[in-house]
């Protein structure tokens, strides 16, 4: 059982922020980790061309890129830049080889969540027919709702799911985040609902109290989530794909990646 | 217009904490602010006595005593526990004149939030014909989600209603804080639905960057919340009560309380 968990892990890259994508790749191959979840910023750091050499030579399976989204603006013209942005962010998701491409939808600062719910929707709807040209698949992580003032206005898994049962399973689906849903008093019959259509499970955990809002996440087991229960859940709604493990927290980029690949491992068998 | 509305300004207690009950009164006076919400750590410092008497004296009306739940806990000696301190913030609540009692219902930090849940019902229910002999109503504040590990496991309006339905509308209802419920997909439909529960209506406001998660609460207009849009909403659900301006932020704890207060009145007026 363990060793067949452990061949679900997948690195995030966000959770060892101090590494390139080379040395991720390098730990992953290490400790052996099969897969990796990339992040674009460090997409951009070598170029895509030097990646998905990286990515081939390696012989790791990416989970994901992370991430597309952002789509509400005041104006219609930054909207389509943003849409734009999404492209290229297919574009590098099926260079990579990865079939899925996370969203984090945006923001809603104007004090008008209503108009950036709707300006989602219409990113996602103007995104579909690019992202499956490319065989990608459009992800909806719902954020937790402490992020709608600044990262997302999708906070729940209903909202997600309304959004992606307009779409074919194989165009637009959900990623399950522990740290994003863990609170929601209709999860699991949420769950449920979103059967067919998640693409992605994520782990961390929270800690009570919470050192910071957006960089304080912790290691599976430190808090107070049901993570075994969340897995077991999305395994019922017909998930086995990967399981990344996204500890967004300042204090692991200060540590040595290697040994916080170590413990992860230890605490993904343990917890997940 | 203007006039009317600051009719209904009652002055959380908590906004200026570095001011005694004492103090509070006599700055409420000052400002001609009508009302005032009083929280128990602050009955406590001089008495319910002491604290009767000051509110008699002033002339004060009391919007609600802040607060009541914190009923989940592991072994049923704690909670019984919790029930007696409950009571004796209805008999607080009693004694002061109001008949709300706010509750912040309690905390999930052992890895089973639907327990806490269950725990939360049963001890409102426990407590409901206590408090009805009082003539105190229950209001149960849904506090934000991310509160859920440590202060709330009733993260929704829905929660909040779903729980106050079973009981005559006298007896248990709802506060609507916009800090806490401002990002719901269904906000405005569970508005609707609480009509003629909503026992109480908080304003302050969410600001981007968030300085702090439990004391990090902004100025009415400096964050992203549409609070007179919330407004009038409970308004048309049939609430025309006091409004408490509840801000949480322990920069204003260092400041002048005076100053404050003569801040928060001209907000007020703008912004709820």
């Amino acid at each position: 059982m363990t060793d067949k968990l452990l061949n679900r892990l997948s690195l995030n890259q966000i959770t060892v922020d101090q590494w390139t994508l080379k040395e991720a790749v390098e730990g992953c191959l290490h400790q052996d980790v099969p897969w990796i979840s990339v992040w674009r910023h460090k997409i951009e750091e070598i170029g895509l061309k030097q990646s998905k050499k990286l990515i081939q030579d390696s012989g790791l399976k990416v989970s994901s890129i992370c991430r597309g989204g952002m789509f509400p603006a005041a104006t219609a013209k930054e909207r389509a830049t943003k849409i734009d942005d999404n492209k290229r962010a297919v574009e590098e998701a099926a260079e990579l080889g990865t079939d899925t491409l996370v969203l984090v939808c945006g923001q809603s600062a104007d004090r008008d969540i209503d108009t950036a719910r709707e300006q989602v929707a219409e990113g996602i709807d103007m995104l579909v027919p690019f992202a499956k040209d490319y065989g990608v698949k459009l992800a909806i992580e719902p954020l937790h709702p402490m992020f709608a003032a600044d990262r997302s206005v999708i906070n729940t898994m209903d909202q997600a799911t309304t959004i992606a049962e307009k779409y074919d399973s194989n165009e637009v689906g959900v990623i399950v985040d522990v740290y994003h849903v863990w609170w929601d008093p209709n999860l699991y019959k949420e769950i449920e609902r979103a059967k067919g259509r998640i693409l992605g499970f994520h782990v961390s955990d929270w800690k009570v109290p919470m050192p910071d809002m957006f960089a304080g996440r912790a290691m599976m087991g430190e808090g107070v989530i049901e993570i075994n229960r969340m897995r077991k859940a999305v395994e019922e709604a017909g998930y086995d794909g990967p399981i990344e493990v996204e500890i967004i927290n300042k204090l692991l980029w200060e540590r040595n990646g290697d040994e916080i690949l170590s413990e992860v491992k230890q605490c993904f068998v343990k917890h997940v």
